[in-house]
């Protein structure tokens, strides 16, 4: 049965629909059309394409094999038919037509469809600041903007850079101005961390530190007032603290769906705008399907509605709509949330819920910080791996987990490994028990994935009392007041150094002289224990518990940890 | 209350049950006792150890922050008793002892149990071959073996090594021969492929090519018949087929459960000598535990009995041990045989069944091979992965996985994702839905672990006719019969070469000419496509069947296939 099936939208979740249904019904036509001169481009790798990493911007529209994916391709190659510079002012859902207008010509047309794909993807987010239409100031989410920033910073006038926002778009445009073209780059941030609700305040910490080390200054809790230029470019950020040379802009403060076409045709949208789908990705409209950043679906972990605005998800969900449109019954069920970015010497990676998010839903969560070698630690290249797991204390169930390292392949092969986990709500048992594929140049024998299992096995059962990096960093702020005894559980050539450093503030006993020399440690002060990495002082705690010193903490992750978060300890 | 748990074996199991269970009851006594003088190291280490690597013996017998893990060690830190060099010769249940002997002295010894850990692990398998008494001729599991080599291999005494089979270990030796030292090695199996049981026959192909690249010999399907030497040292293997010198000879033909104490006492055992438990890790005695090379664990894919003698596998089951020992009720439901090597530029990496097991095992099974970039093709660091997915054809369950990549870390990725759907017994759906995280530098935004579950899809549902790489190698081997027609389906700059090289034998018809260039192909012969990764070639086949030819197969893997197989087209 010949039908005609109408994509709106060109970029990822469409091609990919489009083309999976044409795989299946060679005999159907399919009409992409898009309002964009250039289609089917990784818009994941602008930042990459804008730090000079992805020489030019055909690559992005490429296949592997470096033939450009445009309307002659998709024609020629798959039997689509692509209306470029082409948008889609309504659609009549009675009558099953879209009305489009090439942009360009003005030419209006109604195009039948027998079902649509509704794949407009989002926009970003544009708050209302004074100046926001000055030259100079973009958002990174189309080719024309990446191709803006990429001739800016290219053309060497660029001295300074503001991006707004640090979530995943905007600490990638950082560090593509940052490291590749040496820009002076300031990353303002509204709330009290980068990445709010994708990483604890730890694991934040520690990724900014690995942003300022690289040259660039990260502002929190910070707001933008203005912008202010010259001659109509931008010259100057404004914010509630202060005021920051810029030539350049990047605003980065999220995406929403670009949905308000479909709204106007009564396809149920939530507040936030995303199209609501079931799990064959249909719309309230049965020959209507939606997908990628254009929907919520469900998160799979909390079980209520989520959204997660990825190339991944698009891609797959493309695949699913594809088979559908040709009477399959493909299904998404739903996302975590996983996610991955590379900064510096660092990446970071998670999925399901930080321990501020987890609690924020309500539940009774703790989260557990752990750092360990990511391969044995006799062999000779390795990194120190800091993963965080979120845990439901009375159930026991997996909520959620976030990583750092500076191999980040490494890093996502545990995250990876914990993602059907958290889809499948299971206990922390099955994090111990976790197979993860094992041999010295790849992992350890307990390695960290299990081990943080066994730590938070631990913690819930009230064995090990840890505070985490974040706050052992605060804890020992303080330590003038004297109120809690520091005890570095090292050997002495490790811990020396910082009892000379801090004399009467922080102390040395070695695991081994803990039974001899118990008398040092007061029994009336709670005390807090740190050593290389967590372990010894974990030791070390149960000891000092043995021996009746029930005040005791261990501070997650030790030194490791706090050297990662820029500690000046 | 205070007890006494006796450990036989201090090597990897051992220990970790030992301190995990001083570490939940402080008051009880522990006694660990071993048969070497050295203790607690990371066996697995032994190959990085002989190549050089890892730089001293103490570097595997030492914690993270080089602290030697002795008995000393373990008296001080853990509060655990070790008797070194001193072996268990006779266990009596009902009596609850352990006689016990100190090899150096003779001095024995009776020790009285509460409840006892049987953590013995593996010896080396040692065929009865002529000669095998010779002076050079070694296993490599244990320290002392790991010493022989290592110094015979620094000595410059060594000109060339042979080894005796293709496995894990086998591979590792050869790779710390040939890379380090740039001794001439050769690997000889008696099975028609390495990694038997591990890899399928094309991705053996690929190993097997990434050795013979760096310099190292493997015969295959060959056996030894006899060592032959001078002055008492080997200096010859011979095998069925011809004679081969050698300095040095290791052998790994595998490994067995070390458990004639165990089965001496009554100690239920399997054919193999493994060591039955239930899922506490208890044996048939309820007060004796066991755990790691020595016992059996459920294969949680076939759900019969699996062997899995990993470093991994015993610390973990050692914690689950640990944790019974003191009264709780840790289990370890079992394993999916998660396994991964590093070569020379390749890892290799799996977990499940291969598709020759699958079968063997009764399944109506099927293998599918994918190449694709490991991260987005514009992201400039990347590597060719080599992922083939083995499922069960009615219930479309996923039954296998392995992988061979240059980045093994970004391979691990993909398997350790992979490894809760074995165990879940997933089907392939929930391979092309799986959420592996995703940005370019990390992940393709179709990623290849997706990529795999769909065209296993394609496969199953009868739209995909694939041909394995190493089917294609050899169908390609008989192209002079001019039985099958090949058609290289990508553009002409690429095929063109081989149009030259093979005339009237290879053609070339570019996808976006096949309507044009129909009649080019014959309706009367079997035709088989290819490309560079195999995905144009589908789409090629696509349009052919739809243009009526339908005895068309497409190259699983395409000419990036060939490449690693080492195929000479």
């Amino acid at each position: 049965m010949s039908k005609h099936v109408v994509v709106i939208g060109a970029v990822a979740l469409g091609p990919k629909a489009a083309c999976r249904f044409k795989r299946l019904e060679p005999g159907s036509k399919v009409t992409m059309i898009d309002q964009a001169p250039r289609i089917s481009y990784g818009g994941c790798g602008i930042p990459y394409f804008v730090s000079g990493e992805v020489n030019s911007v055909t690559d992005l529209q490429s296949t592997p094999y470096h033939i450009v994916r445009d309307a002659a391709f998709f024609k020629t190659n798959k039997d689509v038919d692509v209306l470029i510079n082409t948008r889609a002012t309504s659609i009549d859902r009675q009558a099953k037509t879209v009305e489009i207008v090439n942009v360009l010509t003005g030419k209006t047309e109604t195009l039948h469809y027998d079902q649509l794909v509704l794949a407009m993807g989002s926009k970003a987010n544009v708050p209302p600041f004074e100046g926001r239409d000055l030259k100079g100031i973009t958002a990174a989410t189309n080719l024309e903007e990446a191709e803006l920033l990429r001739n800016a910073a290219a053309g060497g006038q660029v001295n300074s850079c503001v991006v707004v926002g640090a979530g995943f778009i905007g600490l990638e445009m950082a560090v593509a101005f940052a490291d590749m073209w040496g820009i002076e780059t300031t990353v303002i941030e509204l709330q009290d961390q980068i990445m709010p609700g994708f990483l604890s305040k730890s694991m934040a910490a520690m990724a900014k530190r690995d942003l300022e080390e690289q040259g660039v200054t990260v502002l929190l809790g910070e707001s933008v007032k203005r912008f202010e230029g010259e001659d109509g470019a931008v010259t100057r950020v404004v914010t509630d603290k202060r005021t920051i040379d810029a030539d350049l802009v990047v605003m980065a403060v999220g995406v929403s769906p670009n949905t308000a076409l479909a709204k106007e045709a009564g396809i149920e949208c939530d507040p936030r705008g995303a199209i609501k789908v079931n799990e064959f990705m249909q719309t309230n409209d049965a020959d209507i399907y939606s997908g990628g950043d254009c929907v919520t679906i469900p998160n799979l972990v909390t079980g209520k509605p989520g959204y997660y605005p990825l190339g991944s998800m698009a891609n797959r969900q493309g695949r699913v709509i594809g088979t559908n449109l040709a009477g399959g019954k493909a299904t998404f069920p739903g996302g975590v949330g996983g996610w991955v970015v590379k900064l510096f010497q660092q990446s970071a990676c998670g999925a399901g819920l930080t321990i501020e998010n987890a609690l924020k839903e309500g539940y009774d969560a703790i989260s557990v910080h752990v750092e360990q070698f990511d391969r044995a630690h006799f062999f000779p290249e390795k990194a120190l791996m800091s993963l965080e797991l979120v845990v439901d204390k009375p159930t026991r169930r997996v909520l959620g987990i976030q990583g750092m390292s500076e191999l980040g392949d490494a890093l996502t092969a545990r995250i990876n490994a914990v993602v059907p986990l958290l889809k499948a709500h299971a206990t922390i048992e099955e994090v111990s028990n976790l197979e993860v594929v094992y041999s010295p140049p790849f992992a350890s024998a307990m390695d960290i994935v299990n081990a943080l299992g066994n730590v938070t096995e631990n913690v819930l059962e009230g064995r090990n009392h840890m505070v985490s990096p974040a706050t052992f960093s605060e804890l020992w702020d303080g330590h003038d007041s004297g109120e809690i005894f520091f005890i570095d559980t090292r050997l002495a050539p490790n811990a020396v150094p910082l009892v000379e450093k801090y004399p009467g503030m922080w102390h040395n006993i070695p695991n081994e002289e803990i039974r001899a020399r118990i008398s040092e440690v007061p029994a009336d002060k709670p005390v807090v224990l740190v050593c290389n990495t967590g372990l010894r002082s974990y030791e070390a705690m149960l000891l000092l518990n043995e021996l009746g010193h029930k005040d005791v903490r261990s501070a997650a992750g030790g030194m490791a940890a706090q050297k990662k978060l820029g500690s000046d300890i």
